[in-house]
């Protein structure tokens, strides 16, 4: 394992080496971030998503998301949102400050998603809504339902736990990703 | 390992023993959770906090920081936030919507602090302050930049992951957490 903590570029390609490999990895430790929106009413909101895609040339990561849920109200309101990576055997924390856009789902898209997966899109009640029972919720399997999240990272924030002193460290979009040493 | 996905009672009870046991346990699920809070300027912002105290009776959870973290002035903009959970083991998913407040640690829980922890609070540099090297920071351990975060809990929503079918449910604070089935 290469040791990034006092390397700005091998810190930064770690996080993109993180992110590639959670969008093709089922197991790898970037395959499930938390995504950290402003609530339509204020306050913050979090939850945990699944990553779908990198394109590491424009900055976008891809999540996929039911049209009916919370989210795409919150995104709308305010599309500045956080995702944050924690990476145990680095002891790495990663902090993606975004901007999010929704759009629909394209069917190539669609064609990919695996069928078990597919049920999540378009159940009734849409999610969220109150039940008397788990068993009046009925699946879906809708593709009029199902969304792209299009996340353009703005700036990355690392924090890196050593017992001889934390590294942190900020990367922004505006400077091409040069990075920075911040006291941690 | 109880099966709680069909049972609300169980399934809260199984939220604060989780809460409990990470208060109790550095091995512990919860004993890392993600905070989220509004950022000065907008937008969400997250970050791993450790959970240091549990008061169930008041619906309390206790997280340290140092007064000069970014976090104590989002707090004072926004005290609306929200703690994430996830129990591997359960395949479950905690959302705990909560008020926070800020207060002075007191020399008790000064005391209880261990020697290697005591040095991140009033570091120099301030907390997130850009540095030349990762060198340039110092460690501080002084008591009078010890904070404690209290949380309290309004609202649990629980997410558990299910091959027959996901179970969402939510418990809030205003009718004694009585419990309520979502659709997932």
């Amino acid at each position: 394992m290469t040791d990034i903590r006092d390397d700005l570029d091998a810190t930064l390609a770690h996080v993109w080496h993180l992110l590639e490999t959670g969008a093709a990895d089922s197991d790898a430790p970037a395959r499930t971030l938390v995504l950290a929106t402003v609530g339509v009413q204020g306050g913050a909101e979090a939850r945990m998503v699944i990553l779908r895609g990198v394109l590491r040339d424009e900055n976008l990561l891809h999540i996929h998301t039911d049209i009916g849920s919370h989210k795409i109200a919150e995104i709308a309101t305010d599309p500045s949102a956080t995702l944050l990576i924690w990476d145990s055997g680095q002891k790495l924390q990663v902090r993606l400050r975004s901007t999010l856009a929704v759009r629909p789902g394209t069917a190539e898209e669609w064609a990919r998603v695996p069928a078990p997966s597919r049920r999540a899109y378009g159940s009734a009640p849409p999610p969220g809504q109150p039940i008397a029972s788990p068993d009046d919720a009925r699946h879906g399997a809708d593709p009029a339902s199902f969304a792209v999240i299009e996340a353009r990272v703005e700036e990355i924030e690392t924090l890196c736990l050593s017992s001889d002193g934390h590294r942190r460290a900020r990367f922004r979009c505006t400077d091409g990703f040069a990075g920075q040493w911040l006291a941690p």
